[in-house]
């Protein structure tokens, strides 16, 4: 897997083209002067800023579940961690002139679809969500951030900081398996069915906003993915799925 | 009024008495070699972390009513505005020897009891509640504060920052009475009830926890409240909760 090791040396190790970055008169990136680029920004922006609004909520939900009260604020921790990267989100896209809330609205019914098709039973399946969705999302935001302009890299790599929670997840889910194996082969098909419904959905997104796919796609001065590259920018995104499962001791 | 006065000079100028404040070898406050003050320090930091998770979990909830995403964002940031504040108070209790959750576990039932006695029944009514309660709440820290060792006390004064969002609660239900005055009738009746329940659950607490009550009261060597302080102290509580509701424009 020498994707895999590459992915893990830095967090733009996924990068291949050099991105759009020669600045203008004003500090931003002459690629911003593109109604079409700035428009996938603005809309990239605006998915990982609602998907952070809902997986924020979720959390809060799934923390009812929590069987102690411990456990209830470490779900509450990781959910307000989330929730603040929301605000760099909101400030870049209003940077770029757009309205974050109006940038949203497109990609309610994507998300809300697919967190009510992957709602939790139990306790486990919302650790298992929390960890794979996190995970899932930083991933994709680490491999598209290569072919943003900088200041819009760095509010994107923002995103993929801030208090690793997930060993708590991992203790957790690995007691729970110990206590209770059948619990391992239903949170594996739980797992699966996370990674199916977030690329139904993604897809969807992709199928809907031409800018946003093309932001991946390149434009007539920026490089961008081929079909060979996107192949394999998805096999690395399956490839850290299946590391994060074996994480949790669960087969992908 | 002149303790209103005294009391907006600063964020401890209710303070009467000098707190126990002489460090020991360990830099800590002699007082916490009293058992009975220890008790009661923990006692207080755990009722008030307790009360922050719920208020989180509760705002969180009433953010659901909100009939903007914008709005939903806005209630969500002050949410965890308060949940940030739990670590400090339980990294407080640990540094006592407490464990937290077993601290918290006696205020339990009287802060549900709260929260079921006063559950929100449309949008207006969450951010009153927010506003008020959360306002209530740091009145009160700002008074005890004084009856503290330094480093609680500093963590204890924590807890009266972070952003401050109640400028948003206040437009939205000025504007709200201005839409239909009827709505400023309930929510005055409203604002009546939460205060009222606030006294019901406070005395209730301060019946079941001597050592906490001994906190306000004094000790062998702290000086503490007398009736006619605490009666001062009430009076001071009231009037701040009169004037916030002057600030929504409501009749208290």
């Amino acid at each position: 897997m020498p994707e895999t090791a590459d992915l893990s040396a830095g967090s733009e190790g996924a990068a291949e083209p050099p991105a759009p970055d020669a600045p203008d008169a004003a500090g931003e990136s002459s690629a911003l002067a593109e109604p079409a680029y700035r428009q996938a920004v603005v809309d990239l922006l605006a998915v990982i800023a609602y998907g952070e609004i809902t997986a924020f909520e979720r959390l809060v939900e799934d923390a009812r579940l929590a069987p102690t009260l411990a456990d209830t604020v470490e779900l509450a921790t990781m959910a307000c961690v989330e929730f603040d990267r929301v605000h760099g989100l909101h400030g870049r896209i209003r940077e770029l002139g757009g309205d974050p809330f109006a940038a949203m609205e497109p990609f309610k019914e994507s998300i809300a679809t697919f967190h009510a098709h992957t709602a939790p039973a139990d306790w486990y399946e919302g650790l298992v969500k929390a960890y794979v969705g996190d995970g899932l999302a930083s991933d994709f935001h680490r491999e598209i951030a290569a072919y943003l302009d900088p200041a819009t890299r760095d509010v994107v790599v923002a995103t993929l900081e801030g208090t690793d929670h997930s060993q708590f997840v991992v203790d957790r889910v690995r007691a729970g398996i110990a206590e209770d194996p059948r619990l391992g082969g239903r949170l594996a098909l739980w797992g699966r069915r996370l990674m199916g419904e977030a690329l139904i959905q993604a897809q969807r997104v992709a199928a809907d906003r031409d800018a946003l796919t093309a932001l991946l796609t390149g434009g007539v001065d920026r490089p961008g993915l081929d079909l060979v590259a996107l192949g394999r920018m998805f096999t690395r995104l399956t490839e850290r799925h299946a590391a994060r499962m074996a994480d949790l001791g669960l087969e992908a």
